[in-house]
């Protein structure tokens, strides 16, 4: 799992960060979702590994122009780009009609379908491999975090081993594989754990976007692998941020160290820190780290590979 | 007056090429007018020297995404540059409604006026220096160009001759100044003209897309100082250029002579032409030189400068 930031700017672009979208790779299927679709967030994969091809979710968070503005180009697009698949699109009450609006002024017309689906909290999508649940935030307007929660995956099942004790193939098999215990025809008592590999854990990514600190970005990022958290104010300026719900740096690590988190990513930065003003970035990630030293900063284009851990 | 080339390609963006978009600089009142505004015109305006603040008037030509998508973002940054003023937006049914609709459901709240003009074939916009107009072209949805002509200038009075001659001043001078012939008290008739210098022929900006060739392409075109015409497709792909309602870059030149204009500039080119494609943009460009010798190319962030002509 690989994330790439395509947009790391609040509000407006700037000329060294663009707004908010990010891909999250998902290689086992060489597939794509993107969460939240600002301006220009097309312009950004063509100077990205991420294809827009790969695409096949949109999640988005809320219906602030900078996180929604790029969605009618990127669709648009995408029907022109190969052979275009279908996608599935994410988002709060408002985003379904939005995209119907545009549709009709602007005359387009996909060539592929599109779904838009309404978020509660709650699941809102789930397959074998995949998990994704949204909860709400605290922002002006409704908006909502999101987990992607890897499946656990029970380790290797151990054939040779299973032979080499004489169990007979069967059913019995499909049990040990998951992990129960067994008790077979000679009265052995056989727990297919100790036939299987370490269970391999799912990884979590947790994007918390646009909000104040809340209580639910800690729920919903609790034992995150990654947290990307926005951060688009300095402590120092937390009146601002308490004022427009949006989130200080220390606010972030707050909610990374209450989850339990492994990493924070902090994003969506005001450009009022761009280098050269009183307050700079860096005094953002210092600010950080000083709370959740495990603390990383977004730039555009950044990757940042999400590992596997072993239990 | 100053063109700069914000998105010069049909469609979709390239790393080369934006969608469309064009400031007319006004430097008498460091005043900018867009024409069209594709996705992620804020982003070119990042690059060039236009300032976002000195947008006044936006003239949309169709509805197409290519041409709009990138609306509501530059005024939402516009709102955020300084202190905005106002901006006048002029374009075909259904822009309103499409703003209208973009700012409903992204809660989007402007802080300065914004009118939009819905256009009529004719006058979209008058003042001393500058009238523009507008006619429909030939596209698959309403498209209209755009002919912006300042106005003539009579020359500088001659105030030392006047005085040489002996003229009482008085109401006369304002006759004489506007070159009428007038008759002194002493019997004398003078000609205003003769106290005036050369007339200051008001230079005329045209610019027609999305279109296949059209005669009122010609019309609009008349006498113009620069015609900017789309040249989606090659001579070659004709066919596609009818049967999608878009020109070549052979149309264009064609309007170019037709219409007598000075210098022909092409733009919105199909993404089917980069390089190392069997056909490539210089043969677009080789093909209109044909017809008409004084064609450039655009190219994104280009720039040229309108000259006065000097009758
Ligand atoms: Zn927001
Ligand atoms: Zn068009």
């Amino acid at each position: 799992m690989q994330i790439t930031f395509l947009g790391t700017s609040s509000g407006v672009p700037t000329r060294a960060r663009n707004v908010s979208s990010i891909a999250l790779n998902l290689p086992q299927r060489a597939e794509v979702w993107l969460f939240d679709c600002g301006e220009a967030t097309q312009h950004q994969l063509l100077r990205c590994d991420v294809k827009i091809s790969q695409i096949r979710r949109i999640f988005v968070t809320h219906l602030h122009g900078d996180h929604i503005f790029g969605l009618m180009g990127l669709l648009a697009t995408y029907g022109m780009a190969g052979s275009p698949d279908r996608i599935d699109i994410y988002g709060p009450k408002g985003l379904d009609e939005y995209l119907r609006a545009c549709q009709k002024y602007s005359y387009t017309h996909f060539n592929y379908p599109i779904k838009v689906h309404t978020i509660e909290p709650g699941v809102v999508h789930q397959e074998a491999d995949f998990t994704v649940t949204c909860i709400p935030l605290k922002h002006k307007v409704p908006a909502y975090g999101y987990r992607v929660s890897e499946t656990d995956k029970s380790g290797r099942f151990n054939l040779e081993k299973a032979k080499e004790l004489g169990i007979p193939s069967g059913p019995i098999y499909g049990k040990l594989k998951n992990g129960e215990v067994v008790t077979l025809a000679d009265g052995r008592v056989i727990n297919g754990r100790d036939l299987c590999g370490e269970t391999e854990i799912g990884r979590k990514f947790v994007y918390c976007t646009d909000t104040v600190f809340c209580e639910n970005s800690i729920e919903l990022a609790a034992d995150a692998d990654v947290l990307i958290h926005e951060s688009t104010f300095a402590h120092e300026d937390a009146e601002m941020a308490f004022d427009r719900l949006h989130s200080t740096s220390t606010m972030a690590a707050q909610v990374a160290l209450g989850a339990g988190a492994k990493e924070l990513i902090l994003t969506h930065f005001s450009p009022r820190y761009a280098p050269g003003n009183p307050i700079v970035l860096d005094d953002l990630l210092q600010a950080a780290r000083a709370i959740f030293p495990q603390t990383k900063m977004a730039y555009d284009l950044m990757t940042h590979e999400i590992a596997r851990r072993i239990n």
